[in-house]
């Protein structure tokens, strides 16, 4: 399958080494046609690994991953284009965490927004699954990092998008068993309201080789 | 030991009733003297049991617990008095949900504040210790209702309070192993921001005895 990753941080190569490794094809985009990071990414990807701007990986992808950061993801795809969304999967990973000048973080959009929503408001014609935003990058395509179960969640209104999203993880390593359906998009916000709770564990175990497994009776 | 409990909801029942038949002795406190349901439940709870008002809870305890809604709780403990409240551990259990006319939640403070911080703020003699404001009062006080190992936590500026907090959550039945330690008060923020992904995973489970269980590498 072709996929277009829209942001070239950690992110977003480690999503795209991961689906090249699987046998997909990946266009790493970033605002500009030479980011050096989406560039060297490209070279040593082989020859399923492509580097381009935001424009040429959404057009390339069959579907298209949102690994910018929160804060400018609907900016990028604007620049990305409604027309090259349209119909498509957008997977969105993003956070919007905002670091203040005194070190604090913080969300923008939160609470009542989030930037799930914001896409999937913005992008009517493109189905919008939110996933994979509540764990470090290595942990997303190798659960195995950490022992036992644990899981990761996906919010969107559109059953096939999350199904194809489900398949996805599925070829990362994460069993459909793994996967919590949490309902539509607006799911998104308790997702990415994680954040805070999850910098705090960071600084509790002091690495990000953790990640939530729900315990339910019954 | 001696508790006061700010609040007769559900949450504060529950609480009242465990410490009661630990053998604690409880004042449910309430905005009015004559609150049926905290009169109701000092009926029912034996010798030590007993209703009062928040004044009258909160100088009654050598710990106190706040256990009304966040939105309203500075309000409350302000009703209690800061004077009665000096020296004291405050477990505040609390959540600030704000219910929409439309049936939407969120929550006030938010992002960068929290209930927890700001009754630290407004009492700094008290030493507040967030706790417990991550799942349903039933499992609060008796985890094993979830099958498994699962986690609560605590977050202070006070490492003795926290300590007593521990104390009591053992006493539920939380062993000191389940008990992850967030840091300071800030960490509030991270807990309560859990609200709307906890409430997507009611609807998910279709019920509230569920809890997080945190999986860390090493």
């Amino acid at each position: 399958m072709r996929f277009g990753i829209i942001g070239t941080g950690t992110v977003g190569r480690t999503l795209a080494t991961r689906l090249v490794g699987l046998g997909h094809e990946v266009t790493l985009g970033s605002r500009t046609k030479d980011n050096p990071s989406a560039v060297s990414w490209a070279d040593q990807a082989g020859p399923h690994g492509h580097a381009g701007t935001f424009e040429e990986a959404a057009a390339f992808g069959e579907a298209v991953v949102n690994a910018t950061a929160g804060t400018v993801s609907l900016q990028a795809l604007r620049q990305a284009g409604a027309e090259r969304l349209a119909g498509k999967v957008l997977i969105d990973v993003s956070n919007p965490l905002v670091f203040s000048a005194t070190g604090e973080v913080s969300l923008a959009p939160v609470n009542t927004d989030s930037v799930g929503e914001q896409l999937q408001r913005e992008f009517p014609d493109t189905r919008v699954v939110k996933a994979l935003n509540t764990l470090a990058a290595p942990l997303m395509v190798d659960p195995g990092r950490v022992p036992g179960e644990h899981q990761v969640f996906v919010a969107g209104e559109d059953p096939e998008a999350k199904a194809l999203v489900r398949g996805v993880l599925e070829q990362f390593g994460w069993p459909d068993a793994a996967v919590i359906d949490l309902g539509g998009i607006d799911a998104a916000r308790g997702t990415e309201m994680l954040m805070p709770f999850w910098l705090k564990l960071m600084g509790h175990f002091g690495h990000t080789d953790f990640n939530y497994s729900i315990r339910s009776a019954g």
